[in-house]
């Protein structure tokens, strides 16, 4: 057999945006030029020592544990987003997992039958997952205008001209990546009256729940529990993404059936999350007033940076949001476009290459995130800094007690090229 | 939405056996009857304590690694499998995963079009497996008379009647689970050939290959080295089943898009193995006179107790083979149809919820592991022993140097009361 042979019979691999920055990058680094590292989305914060220890403690743990997850850490995550998100969890409802991307992968999985919606743009994976569970995978673009939120006037529209008679799942992403937005009160409002009018099932993944800077998220959950599963980890609040540490919270009002399909998917693929993971995982969420302390101090931290990047952006004339949680920013460059079309460049890809080229700064292009070829977008995660400096035993509120000069080298750099643009 | 809503669009659950007889254990031991755990396959042996303590040691590992591994885990995975059983791996043909049975998943998953055959019995996953990923699974069913092993002729058999032209994939697994059997030269040759004149992509799943009670497992994989993609990992050898680390060895004459593929499918779902498990498991692989020492104990171990379980179920009248390897055990208690049928007993089902009521031995229906209903076959696991004794600094070669009451008990539970089934 040969790559010739066996091709027709495989799956086709979309080209990868993500790999093609990450070879750029490390081509530069070793040719010795200056990268600002904008393009990865993983925490900057360490893994708190207390943890970390409880991890070391547990390192002889070895049995298999049920495919749903410790029962105890069931219990530990429900009391932590109980105290952290006055959320009403039950832990038979709690499925944990090899972290939150392989639930949602199990979730669509459960279904034979299902139509996946996200809004545009999106994280990278939910696409990717539809098709990989033989779904159907539509976009609702929206726009910069709309903060690129998704409103129940564009929902409305959707549902309403769908034929299909199987279920509905909209991917509900607050704090969003890549764009860092959240919705308030009104918005989520608005969303549930549609979502309940259209018995859509909702997968509301919460993975930056905790990182909402106001310090309290609002959660769709809250105005439609009846159709919101829940998907978050230990990833993005504990800094710790590569323990792969996730959990899905299924409401009881979506039967017991869809539970039970969800685990026997679990079952043939991941089996368990390890089990050291979830004794440290269960030490994590149970000592809720370090967790809380902690999160404050990466909100504070995430704030001041996120809030340096969008300013000094929008002084040059990029438009950019105030991040509002997460660690994300999504640059609309859309008033450069006769500038950029100028020297050749009239979309996210080439946008992406060429300011990496120019600046050293890595970012992802739009259409990675579901955005149209021709937008004139990119993804910027504003953490290649130190994240060590949070254990400094001081709440920092000023910018001039933090440390980030390569954040600030690159978006000077960035807004230099910029510059030069118009010139 | 309701349970009856949405189960039309729901995957199916098969009825899981394992799980009743879990359920009917418990229900036993919250009664304070005895109860002997034959059902489930986990080593009974500890993690070595220098592994413990490497995984203690890289606990704060909390960085995203690569889809497909640590580059120097994936070299010394190479290293212990060159040095233990001259495997001739590069490792850039290697993918970790959590666990291999996830692994097993993506390479299904790999392909758009594929027939998945595999003998029965086979392992409780594949079936599944194969039908999550949208696949055809065939069985080729085997015989006790032949130790339940696949021979070239009824594959020869099999492959000459079928139709379909796109790829057919053979789940080989050796030593075999649940059957304990391994195969020789001999069969491997004749087999080879048939798989090389069909064009046959194989996944010889390895993941007991260490345990080989004759201490040098043949693997297919000599004999067909272009066809055979190599899946195992850290569960079996290393008794650490609940850390999640598995392998799979892609031959490069399979192509680079095969590879490509099934890299496509992991990071879409488990993403990486969990770092701090990597570190661990690369410390594991990377200390091959530890790893041989540890492997020769247990297979000492699991050789003495294993042929106790098969003497003595030979001489109360069932059919069973000496194990070669693994954990298990797969009588057939055919000779006591007639028997059995008089206390209501027809299907395998039955027999393994009678025996555990009767004598509290719990064992795996034959029907779990794709066997006929009417099959009057289980599996039994002999792990019911501590695995702690191995630590002794000495070598043990007699019975009487083992203890492992636990086991002489249920087995003789278990033949008492065939005896009262002859009177």
């Amino acid at each position: 057999m040969s790559d010739s042979t066996l091709a027709p019979y495989l799956r086709s691999q979309e080209y990868s945006a993500t790999l093609l920055i990450n070879q750029a990058s490390k081509l530069r680094e070793q040719n010795n030029l200056p990268i600002y590292h904008f393009g990865f989305g993983q925490s900057p914060f360490a893994v708190p020592q207390a943890i970390v220890n409880s991890l070391a403690a547990h390192a002889h743990e070895k049995q298999y544990m049920a495919v749903e997850g410790d029962l105890k850490l069931r219990e530990s995550i429900c009391h932590l987003h109980k105290t952290l998100e006055n959320k009403q969890w039950h832990k038979e409802d709690i499925i944990v997992g090899s972290g939150s991307k392989i639930l949602l992968f199990c979730i669509m999985a459960a279904f034979n039958e299902l139509t996946v919606v996200a809004p545009a743009p999106s994280w990278v994976s939910y696409k990717p997952q539809a098709k990989l569970t033989g779904h159907a995978y539509d976009q609702i673009v929206t726009c910069s205008d709309e903060g690129w939120k998704l409103t129940a006037k564009a929902l409305e529209q959707y549902c309403s001209e769908r034929k299909e008679r199987h279920p509905l799942m909209l991917i509900f992403n607050s704090p969003n990546n890549p764009t860092g937005h959240t919705y308030n009160k009104q918005e989520l409002t608005l969303l549930a009256t549609v979502l309940r009018k259209y018995n859509v099932i909702v997968i509301a993944d919460e993975i930056y729940s905790l990182l909402n800077f106001n310090g309290k998220n609002d959660s769709l959950e809250n105005y439609f529990p009846e159709g919101c599963i829940v998907t978050s980890g230990l990833s993005k609040w504990c800094g710790a993404g590569g323990w792969r540490l996730g959990f899905a919270h299924i409401p009881k009002a979506l039967g017991s059936k869809l539970k039970a399909s969800i685990i026997g998917v679990a079952s043939e693929t991941y089996s368990c999350a390890p089990s050291p993971i979830q004794y440290a995982a269960q030490f994590a969420y149970q000592n809720k007033e370090s967790a809380r302390i902690f999160i404050q101090r990466q909100i504070e931290i995430l704030n001041i940076i996120g809030k340096y990047c969008a300013e000094r952006l929008s002084e040059s004339g990029v438009k950019v949001c105030n991040p509002q949680g997460a660690f994300y920013l999504f640059p609309d460059f859309s008033k450069f476009k006769l500038a950029l079309s100028r020297i050749g460049i009239v979309n996210s890809q080439q946008l992406t290459t060429n300011i990496l080229n120019e600046t050293g700064v890595a970012l992802l292009p739009g259409s990675s995130f579901g955005m149209p070829e021709s937008s004139l977008t990119a993804r910027l995660a504003f953490v290649d800094f130190d994240g060590k400096q949070l254990e400094i035993d001081s709440k920092i509120t000023e910018q001039s007690e933090l440390e980030f000069d390569r954040i600030k080298e690159g978006i000077q750099g960035l807004c230099g090229w910029l510059e030069s643009l118009s010139n």
